[in-house]
This record gives C-alpha cells, structure tokens and sequence, in this order.
C-alpha cells in the first residue's frame, strides 16, 4: 500500500501549496488595485470561509429606524478576489436606507422578511420603483443612486450582495451634509437652499 | 419656466437614450461571451429588474429532499452584464445539495432559515466544512467541488448568489450518471467500480 | 518579381479580415454588455477613428453657464471595446458643472484654457478639492460624486476622458428634480424640504 | 554624436525603469488576486523568460501510467499576469489522466506525440470526446470536468496551455478519496457506495 | 425506476439548455468587442472543439523558410470567449518568422522539434533573447515585438499559444513595407532610407 | 444634537477607512499584476488627484523637433487602478514622434494646439491617417505602430490619454537602434540593411 501511495504520488509533480483556489485577505498587508494581499494558505481553516457578522440584527434605534451591517473584504477576507460582498439590511416601521450609491458594484437585494419598497434612478433620469416581499429579487445596477424603505408597518429583512468584494457606499446626504463639503460649493454645485444645508449639516455633523 | 426649462436642455448635449447603465437580455437573441444583447431601454420597466421566482419554496419531494431554483440570466434577464446572480435552495430533512461545481463563478451562501452544513474541497485536496445558522454566510471559491446538506431535522432554505449571470452548474452525479459518459471511460479516469456505475446510471438515467 | 510576392504570400496563412484589432460600432446593432456589434472592417475608413464633435465650444446660454459635450460611443463609434471616451467641459464666468457621478467609469480631466476648481465626494465623506490651471490634471475614481466650477472671471475649458466607452452620466440634480421621482419619496430618503424638492421639480421639469 | 545623442535622450522624458511590460513573479513575496509582486526589473534576465522544467519527460511509472507536469506560476514565475501557463502531459500505454478540473482557467491541449482521447463533460451533461493525433489541437472550457488517455498502444504526449497564470488543478478522485473528505459525507453528497469509497480511501490515503 | 427519474428531474427547475459553459463562434454573425455571437448550442458536437487545422507542416517554400498556421477564433471557432488561441510555426534551416506584435494578446511558445533562437525587446529597450530546444517554453509579453529563427541546420516547429482568441498579428515589414504607408511618412517616422524603403516596398508589394 | 449624531453613526456599524474607493500607488511598493499597493488612505490628499507636470511644454530642442512627457503612474501615482493615464505631446515645426506602440492600453489624443497629422497601421497592413485641428479627436487601438507629426508650420500640443495607468511606449527605433539588438538578428528579422542598421544604431547608441 506504502507503495502504491507513493507511485502515486511521483504522477502529479506539483506542489499543492503553491496553486491559488482563494486569497483570503491579509488586511494588515497593504491593499493594491485587485484586493489584500493573501494569507498564507497554510493558515487558513474552514472558519475564514464562514461569516457570522451578519446573524444579528443591526441596531436601528436611530432617526432612519434602519441599519446596514456590511461584509465586505474588511469584515470577512474570504470574499477578497472572489467578486462578491453582503450586506444585512434591517429596516423597522417607516424605516429608510437613504439614497446612495455603491461607486464599485452592482447589488443584488434579497427580502427575507416583510416587504420593502426599493428603486433607483437610471442616467437617463427615470425611476425604476418595486415594492417588494419575502423571497424577492431586485437588482441596482453599478453606481446608480437607490433607496429601500419600510412597505408596510412590520419590520424587513433583506441581504444585499455586491459584484465586488469592496463595492463601496456612499451615501448622498453624509456625502452632502456629513463631510467638509463648504456650503457655498454645495449650493453652487446643487442649487439646494443655503439655510437647508446648514440645518442638514448641523443635524448630520458636517463642516465648511 | 419653459425658457428656462429650453435653456437647460442645452446645457447637456446627449441623448439620454445612448446611455448604457444596464443592460437587460434580450434572450431571444444570440448569447456571446460577455452575454446576451441588451433589450431597447425603451422597453424596459421596473418589473424587469425584480424578479418574483424564488419566492415559492422549490419541490422537494424527491430521493434527495432538496431544490435548487434557479435565477440566472435565463431566468432573470435583469442580471444579464451585472456580474450576479442567484439561486434558492430548499432542503428537507436529511435533504442535499449533491456534490457540484459552477465552473464561471464564485458563490456566497446566505442561510435564511434552519441550519445547513456546507463545505468545499480545495486544489490541495482540502476539505472546508461548516455548519450554518440563520443569517450566517459561506464562500465557496470558483469552480472548487462544495455541497450543501440539511443539518438538524428542520427543513432549511438558502440564497446562493454568483459573481457571474450565466454561473453555470456541474452536478457530479449527472455529470457521470445522467449524461452518455460510457462506463468504460468513468471507469478508467475515476477508478469507480463498473457495477456501482451501470446501477447509478440505471437510477439517473444515464446511457453508454 | 511576382513571383517572390506570391511565396511570400504563402508564408503567412492567415486572411487578414478575420483579425479583429479594433470594433467600430455598428451603433443601429443591439448593444452587448461588452459594447456595440462591429462594422464590418471593410468598410472602416479613416474617419471613423478621428472626431470633429469636440471641436466646437458648447452652447453655454443657459442657467449653468456650462455646456458638457459627450463623445462616447454613441457619438464616437470608433471608442467601442476601447476603455475610453470623451467630453469636452465649456465654462463660463461662474459657470458650474453640477454635482455628478460616471457609473461606469472613472475620469481624467485635463484643463486647456482658463481655471477650474474641481471636487469629489469618497465613500469616507471626505471631500477633495483642487482649482486647476491649463495643462493641469486631475482625476475622479469611479462612481463618486464630483463637480467643476469656473474659477476666476475668464471661460475655461476641459477635456474629460473616462476609462469606458460607456461611462454614464448621473447628474444629482436631475435624477431628483427632472425625473418622476416623487416628492415624498424624495424627501424620505433624502431628508429634504419638500417645499424646496417641489421648488426644483418645477424649474428642472421633474414629476410626481 | 555624444551631443546627438543626449539631445535625443531629452525628447522622452520618461524613466524606462518605470514601465511595466512584464511582471515577473517574486514568489517568495505575499501572492494577491491578482498575482505575485514583480521582481525588480533590473534583475531580470533571458532566463527568467525560457523554462526548462517540460523537456524531460515525467516519471509514468504508477498506476496510472501518467504524468502531469506544470509550468504553472509557482514553477514558471515569468508568466505571472501574462494570463497563460502550461503543463506537459505523459502518457504511457493504457495511461490516463484521471477526471479533473481546472477551477481557473480553460485549456487548450496541443498533442506532440501519439494518441490521446480526450472529453469534457458540459453544464448539461453532454460528453464531448475526441481521439487526438499529433499536432492536433482541443479546447476544454474553464472549470468542467474532463480527462485525457492514450489511445492506441504507444505512448503519447501533449501540452496543455491554460488562461491564467494560476489554473489550479482539482482531481476528483484525490478531492474525494486522497483527502479529509468523511466517508459519511463523501456517500450521502455523491451516492457512491460507502465500501467502495473506503477502498478508494485506502488506496489513495484519504483520511475521515 | 421512471418514477424516480421523473421525481429527479423536479429537483433541478433548470433549462439545462440555458447554462452556458461555452460560445463557440457563428463567424457569420457580426463580432463584438468580447468576440463572435455563439452558435446555438444544440448544434455544437465535439468536432467543433478539435481542429485538424495545425496538423500538417506550413509551407515554407518561400523567401524567410518558415511559416506561421493560426488557429485563431476565424479558424477555431471553439476557443471564442475563452481567452486561448494558437498557431504553428515551421521553421526551415535558416527560417526566421519576422519581427512582429501581438497586439491583443502575450504568447507562450512551445518547441517541439529542433532548435529555436527567439526573442523580444521591452518597452525599456532591452532585448531578452534564448535559444530553446524541444520541449522549452518561452513567453513573449503582450505587445512588444519579438521573432523567432531557425537555430542551427534542422528544421524546426514550434506551437504558439496566446492569451486571446483574437491576438492580432502586426508584422513590422508587412506594417511598413506591405500597406499604403507613403514612403515620405516611413521616412519621416522611422528615419530609415527611402531608397531601402522603396526597394522593401517593391519587394513586398507596398504602395504609396 | 450630540446625542442625534451619535444615534446617526450607529446606522452604518462599518469603518469608512476600510472602503477602497480609489488606490494611490505607494511606488516604493512592489508592482503587482495589477498595479502598486495602495497608500494608506489617511496620507492622500486633494494634492495627490492633481498632477502639475504636463502644465508645462516639454523641450523640443532635439534632433526630432519633439518632446513626449507622460504621466503614468510612476509620474501620477492618483492613475493607479483606474485604468487611465496620460502624456503630453509638444511638437515644432517638422516635429515627429516617431513610429511606436502602447503594448498595454488603447490611445485617445486630444489636440489642445495646432494642427498634427497621426496615423495607424492595423494587423490587416492598412494604413489610417488623418490630419486634426485643435479640439479633434483621434484614438489608436491598443499594440498598433503610430505615429504624429506636425502638420503646417506651427507648433502643436496634444495630450494622449491611456486605457492603462502603466499603457508601455515601444518606440520603433529605439527598440531596434538604441538597444543591444544585434545587426545581425536585426536584419535577419526585419531585412534592413545591415550598413543602415548600423549608422542608426551609431547615432541612437545601440550596441551589438
């Protein structure tokens, strides 16, 4: 049998390690334009392929009454190369992701529980709405502005999943009123009300 | 207004129209290889980007207790170019996803309701196995053997999302005993016994 | 002589039609994912691969005192399956071009007349701005919001190429206030007055 | 002349160490999705670009009167992010190289030496099989299971060229029954007889 | 027995017909920038994935002794969208396959009888150059020019592999010496003699 | 409000540090296949997404009346993974950049001043050329020799813009006449004259 097995293995000549199936990142290492650099295979066990972030619900005892809870490459590094992310999102009574966009993907939504009224805005300037229950499907295409909100009075479920593993979020009112965006450049570049602006930044922590 | 509504409209030189943000299949016409032709965008509606067919659970009543359905870009014409798409997964107890591939994606699993256990075998001929939990996720890297099985009594049901429209899927099973691979040649490339395949093939429906 | 012509002939088996260098767009084709079908390369000349459309400044008579003049695909069928396109960017005195996103693609902006002070948005709400002179670069990653603005009293001018023959155009202002987004779900997801949202609808020409 | 020259060296004001032509793999360095970091330019040599490693031919002398030997990154560092890589097959009479996949890449097999019968099997279960002779070519597309093994009585050999630098390499056989695979497991995800697979395991030195 | 087969088939709600695992080629179709519209799949049987096309030697009855046979998507209609072509190369005793590119695509070349000196300059203008024997492989980056010669008095064959199934093939004389480049233009461009220029032109059939 | 604010940060449980949307190369990094690792975003400011170098002409005092500066990424670090670089053309009188390729990216030129005549030659040895006026447009498909001369009497500037933060510059005769391509295998591969050959190479400093 010794034998046998050893024939064997004189038929591959090939280093097992050395073949690249994953690349689970190592995100202590430095980012580059495809991903982290990977962890040594010899490292990796069955739970870097598992992620139990997304079980709980996300806490939305805010004014949105909503919560996204990410899995993209920083929180689980087996998605690293792989093409892929998820989200939770957690909607309550009159709950509202508000609108944003994710620069480097386009999102796959799943509802797994109650209903959720979801749409984005194409470049061409129209709407595209649905209202959505359990075990649907909706897709955003990649960087287009988009919103899902409570339908209904019943808490919603739903699992977003992204065409990267770092697709991005960035959401138009932190991006307007949460930043260092001065007021002046914001209504030239917006046309929206000066006092309006600095209400919303005042509210949401913006400067400038 | 009008004229300022006129003056605006010259500001922007493009026809909204010849703007690709999506591109939703066209299935009639001829596939290529970054997929299927798009439908004019004229044509397009909000129902074309949700999809209703994997609300209903699948049939199980069968040796396996278990369903995959389907919503790749055949399905769900929406992810045609997006570089997702999705399937669900209904297991009875003691159901199974058989031993199987998607030779053109990666997959990520989210487990929405009781336990599975999942697992992969990698290039270096390691097993990765894990059981999950409602809300837990898993990764299953590009074209690597995985399965999914009913862990507990409880029926369990799943959403596997690809990084690709057209994911494709290699059941091993059918691959060598549902197809018109003759049993001389599964013999001589897998060492199975030629008894073992003549009765799988009699149960799958396989010929040769 | 003819001889030596005919030998030489034979050494490269291989008719040239069939190589595929570049993909002019056969624009009244069905897109793909990929871009448009090519024309037939017979009937390919010369000026299919230059473009005079950007030659000529836009028509800066309106609210913005800024003109955008596209050169992508549809304009400039020669940029299909190529990564790249073009705009040219008209600015009057205070003239803005408004808060935008290519979902598509990232931009690299080359100033070649007057100043510029540019911007965009990163998912980190951090906001950076440069003003630019003639001969001066500056680039926008992908699906980030971001703007330029006239800066001193004299027109400026910019070329905008994009990493796709595609890029899309989202502009904030008339995905919110020229499209049948309704108010209310405008302001549910936005946070805006809906006096103001209203106000804008009016001017921009948006519905509901 | 010396003048000539140096004024020449002004026209281009570009370091030639700054351009990437190549990215010949440090391997020693962290791999990334995208492959290896490169070696410094300035210590690349002719050599690094020819590889010796598929001259000899490979030891057949085990049960399957077979050999693969690779060329894959790890063994040829110069093809990284070059999108190819090669492996040599040897086969000897009755030889066979077992079901396999290669989870990254398709092939295109090249045979240089006798003949070779050769299949795939597709997504929906169709065999494709051809019996190859020298010279003749046959494609395998990316991540379905196939196989090669001589035909005819003499020995055989081919060249087996993938799309990508790292195709991995999945051998049904040692997933199944050269690894950690449980018996339990392996019987209730592919139907195979549980005494059957304890042989296998036995032969091939799978554990569980 | 039916019953089971027919209980089985429920398990998978999947056109098999839908899945795409290949594209061969309908060249009759128009091509897009990711290659030719693929033909139907119940009309593809395994001769479409061998070709016949590299089996018998080039003629090298002509001026340079050697000859390059493509196997390129316009004659291997398989390989479309799978990222490989190839071609053969024959090489008489003093045979040289001319300075060239590849404009779409790197090479990997593998020698299969006699000896090959073969190489390539880099964007740095350092020329990597190797005489290879049976069996050695070599790779040639995507783009940069390169050749390959008889080395020593046999003859000899090569296969080359590339990283596209469209890789292009710019041969420099046939570039300069063989089109409608107006010798003025050759001469400004190049700084070469217009005398050697119009006698190359004379030899190669150039025009202008 | 504090207290608002801090219920705002709990709706999004994710590290604003930990999205990549843009990658500015750390140089002192090692290369990879797909760029330079990226600088930790906390050190990149509005500084590093403008480049100055192109403001000013580059010196055409040399023997071509020409000057090509670039701005790739080891000049522009901020074009790193964005798929887009750029270069400035100055040409004088009579001025030519002589016949060359990008191996790596498709070319798109803006003429910013004067009037300059460019040309293509394509795998098919047709020649495309066209002469352009300030503000037109030409592109260059990816790997093929062009060139650009000046056309009329005055000077002109372009900029050149890249499907590649890294697109390569083979210039024809520095590849061949300033490198250590020896005469021999030079004429043997491109039937130059050898006496030509070597009174280029003695002015552009090759050796060999």
């Amino acid at each position: 049998m010794i034998q046998i097995i050893f024939l064997l293995s004189l038929f591959l000549s090939i280093s097992n390690a050395s073949v690249q199936d994953f690349c689970v990142a190592d995100i202590k290492g430095s980012d580059t334009p495809s991903g982290y650099p990977c962890k040594p295979a010899s490292t990796v066990t069955s739970d870097d392929f598992a992620f139990e972030g997304l079980i709980a619900p996300g806490n939305i005892t805010n004014i949105i009454n909503a919560a996204v809870t990410p899995a993209f490459v920083a929180q689980f590094p087996a998605v690293n190369g792989l093409g892929l992310s998820a989200a939770r999102l957690d909607l309550g009574p009159a709950g509202v992701i508000p609108l944003h966009t994710h620069p480097g993907a386009s999102e796959l939504l799943v509802v797994t529980q109650g209903h959720i009224t979801a749409g984005f805005v194409s470049s061409a300037n129209t709407v595209y709405i649905k209202t959505l229950k359990k075990g649907e499907l909706m897709v955003f295409p990649q960087g287009l502005l988009h919103f899902q909100a409570t339908a209904g009075k019943r808490n919603a479920v739903a699992f977003a999943v992204f065409s990267s593993a770092s697709p991005g979020l960035q959401i138009l009112d932190f991006a307007l009123f949460a930043s260092n965006f001065s007021t002046p450049l914001i209504t030239k570049t917006t046309f929206l009300d000066p006092v309006l602006v600095k209400k919303l930044k005042s509210i949401l922590g913006g400067s400038g």
